[in-house]
């Protein structure tokens, strides 16, 4: 199959570098997706080659059945389906109807546009890996959208009497949510290439155990891809669902690609863990306990016939301190609004420049290293050719110098899988986590607006003084769920950059000093002066 | 003035290296030539601009009187006035006959074209920096080219009753020259501007003081050029007289041009000194003792008078060992032409991955390691404001790791002018040494083809058995004047090597070494994990 992608924004090309100048709405061939750091190798209409970020390209496929070749204006016609996407999963037959048909679709396998209809295109870097654009689906028919409840609703609505009240608790830091005291961890591991069909079919199955049971279950991508559109169904109004690593589909049976999806697999499920909110939930549950496939199967119907989503989780909400008054929700969410902002532009700095210096570090740097390497030993070799005795001792050490040189290169362009890729990594990470900030932070700021004018709807008649104060204590409500949720992600961010960056210096201060010792090494062969 | 320069070979830029692309004829106006590392700032015709390797260059003014502009075809008219240009100095009325006017000329000042004659264009590199092209001036107007002597002369004319004999001893290595005991050396410093004629002319003037006297000297640069028109026109046949560093039209003032110009002064006349024929002859000795002006000018006109010089120089050497047979010096001969030419090759290799490797070292490569500093610092900034409690300690170790990328983008911006500088100009020296060896070969190998027909010329009666002999034993001192040649260039290259490879590696090591240290230190801001 030849993989498609549709440009999403203009790039220029940093000359010398191997890269693809690209301009938004252009169509190019995809000839590599695994080159890592971010990059795409494509090529265009013309015939050029390079690379481009990976979150500029919107990747489709063309030549299989059932799927429309890419079309001039392809990209409009996607950005209207996209929203639609979970409705259609939902009303899917495949999905919802013919559960024993969803163990054997195509999904992530074969025929994802078809899934998701034609003309749909994967968005690559959609976990957050991507340096532009929207990098999480955005469920875009919930509230403050037409097709959710409206803000009345959810302000309005009695608290259920459910078994999944969320508590917020006055912490040292402030609201924080209920946490376990023996937190929920899971192990992916022992990804198995599986056939279905008589062959005709393959997958992955990845093997997760959850430390709560200690008993493995196998999952496909697929399956991931169902829990993520439950949870972001769920909870996307309340705290970050970030996207899934990438779909993709050449390569998906590459070594290192197995290897690269299920560490992503294994970070987002390690966050998703970490959550206190989303871990307890039963969908997630669920996932990383069901006893047998009757289980999963009843499991996943309630699942998805589930009515406690989107911003009627906040009826759930349960904060054991005061009402707040409508300035302060309003201010708090100003700030985090802003602070959001911030490290999303700053993660998305870190990521930019990490990407071009993975680039010269596994391009020009080593290459120059090894030229460097090779000219001091042939400088030997011409050397001991000279028939002048006493010549050893200096060609033996340009010799093992030469050879060094070569090694750093080695060393050097190794050394960015070894340090950066964690870093980025990482940003990435969090990069997904804050991209889905903008919607939690609408909704809050809908329904803040929605109390303001509360005066004007007793006034008018179409509410009443009771509703009202159930109104002030909603939103109150509201604040406390974003307090507890920014709270549980600045502890995270605290613990994950300390962490991370501490690798990283540790990673650079040994890459630096493996250099170091090897050159003092190189240089002890020579005649001391 | 408008400096402008004549493209010698077509140059295809580096793309993202700030290179500029030229065509072999092309003229491009020169922006900075003090830029190092073997480039030159340049402007073509269209407008754009970047820089070119010095060597592609030819570099000649306009705009001043009693120069012509450059015209188009000036290339082919330079390259036949070139190989007249020591014959013009000699004639020159300015430099032969008008020694006072000398010390009043305009020479390596303000009229370098017009002494040389219009259309005449300097070569830029012409001291070995250069990656293409002639790095030396030769002598055409010697044997075996038609204005010199023909083989004939030298090889059959008797020894002159001189003061000036070369004995040439067989040491350990074989024939060697006769070294000095006490080696002469030469200090320059104290580069001085000075005027005449009321601030109309200005110049550089240098202090050289010789370990002999200890007593300084004061030449211009013009007096330096003066001295190694001498020296090649001696001794270019017998053994190499490099180019001296390159003169320059803009930028002269400039103190880090004046101190490149000493330093490349300074090795040079360090390899003159170092050298047991050229250091013991008269004219270098004027040059660096001369007691006052009177001496100086009688000296000069003695040395410009001269004609022991160019392959007659043959008639002094006296071989203490047995006479060599033809097939012994022709091989001699062919494996010293197979060396140089190899190792020509191998420093050239070494020469271009240096510069560009400098290149990187000094534009991208810091450039990122800022980047990555201020997206630290930036990041540290955001979380500052997160008003959550316990940030300090992650702020504060994200800060100081941001300022230790800053400062390690400083000291690899540095380090090239620490280390590869030496590497380098080390390196140029050897291009520049290497680049007279075909000139040298050539006057052997004219000998060689000759002592060939002796035994036709004896049967047509051109010469007797006794003249026979006589070439018989000159071919023979000419080898032997070669070896030792040959000898004293390998035990310099090992010195020189050695000293320059381990130079290059020991700031390596403090620099790699240096950023291990910085980078440990930022590490230790961060809570242990």
């Amino acid at each position: 199959f030849v993989s498609q992608a549709l440009v999403l924004y203009d790039f220029v090309a940093e000359a010398g570098n191997n890269e693809l100048s690209v301009k938004e709405g252009e169509t190019v061939t995809i000839i590599d997706q695994t080159v890592g750091g971010g990059w795409i190798a494509a090529q265009n209409s013309h015939g050029h080659t390079g690379l481009v970020p990976e979150g500029y390209l919107q990747v489709s496929r063309t030549g299989e059945t059932g799927t429309e070749p890419l079309l001039p204006g392809a990209h409009k016609l996607t950005k209207k389906l996209l929203p639609e996407r979970t409705d259609q999963i939902k009303v899917s037959p495949v999905a919802a109807e013919d559960d024993d048909g969803e163990w054997d679709d195509d999904w992530d396998d074969q025929s994802v546009s078809s899934y998701h209809g034609d003309g749909h295109m994967e968005e690559v870097g959609a976990s957050g890996r991507s340096t532009h654009g929207p990098s999480v689906k955005i469920s875009l028919n919930k509230f403050p959208f037409s097709k959710g409840p409206s803000p009345e609703v959810f302000l309005l609505s009695k608290p259920p009497n459910s078994r999944d009240r969320l508590p917020v608790y006055m912490g040292e830091v402030g609201p924080v949510w209920l946490y376990s005291t023996s937190p929920l961890d899971c192990i992916i591991a022992d990804p198995k290439k599986e056939s279905k069909l008589y062959g005709l079919k393959s997958f992955i199955e990845y093997q997760i155990t959850p430390n709560t049971t200690n008993r493995p279950v196998n999952h496909r991508y697929k399956h991931f891809d169902w829990l993520y559109e439950r949870l972001l169904e769920k909870f996307s109004s309340l705290l970050p669902i970030p996207s899934l690593p990438d779909k993709q589909v050449t390569g998906r049976f590459d070594e290192d690609f197995i290897r690269m999806r299920m560490e992503r697999l294994q970070a987002w499920m390690t966050r998703m863990c970490r959550h206190p909110v989303v871990s307890q939930s039963e969908v997630f549950q669920l996932f990383l306990t069901y006893k047998d496939e009757k289980e999963w199967k009843a499991g996943k119907r309630r699942a998805e016939k589930d009515e406690m989503v989107g911003p009627m989780m906040f009826t759930l909400i349960e904060p054991e301190a005061a009402e707040l008054d409508l300035t302060q929700v309003d201010q708090q969410c100003e700030q985090y609004s802003r602070f959001t902002k911030s490290m999303d532009d700053g993660v998305r700095e870190l990521l930019n420049v990490g990407h071009t210096h993975w680039k010269r570090c596994t391009g020009p740097l080593p290459k120059e290293y090894e030229r460097i390497g090779r000219a001091f030993q042939n400088l030997s070799i011409v050397f001991s050719s000279s028939k002048y005795p006493g010549e050893e001792t200096l060609t033996n050490a340009m010799t093992a110098a030469g050879k060094t040189y070569e090694e750093i290169a080695q060393i050097v362009a190794e050394q960015p899988q070894k340090d950066l890729h964690f870093l980025l990594e990482t940003n990435s990470e969090y990069k997904g986590l804050l991209g889905c900030f903008p919607e939690i932070i609408t909704v809050q700021k809908a329904a803040v607006d929605k109390v303001k004018e509360a005066d004007r709807l007793v006034s008018a008649g179409k509410i009443n003084n009771s509703d009202r104060k159930c109104i002030n204590h909603r939103i109150s409500c509201m604040s406390y769920a974003l307090q507890a949720e920014m709270n549980h992600f600045h502890s995270n961010r605290i613990h994950d950059y300390n962490r991370v960056m501490q690798f990283y210096l540790e990673q650079q201060v040994a890459f630096y000093q493996q250099i170091a010792d090897k050159l003092r090494e190189a240089l002890s062969h020579f005649n001391t002066l």
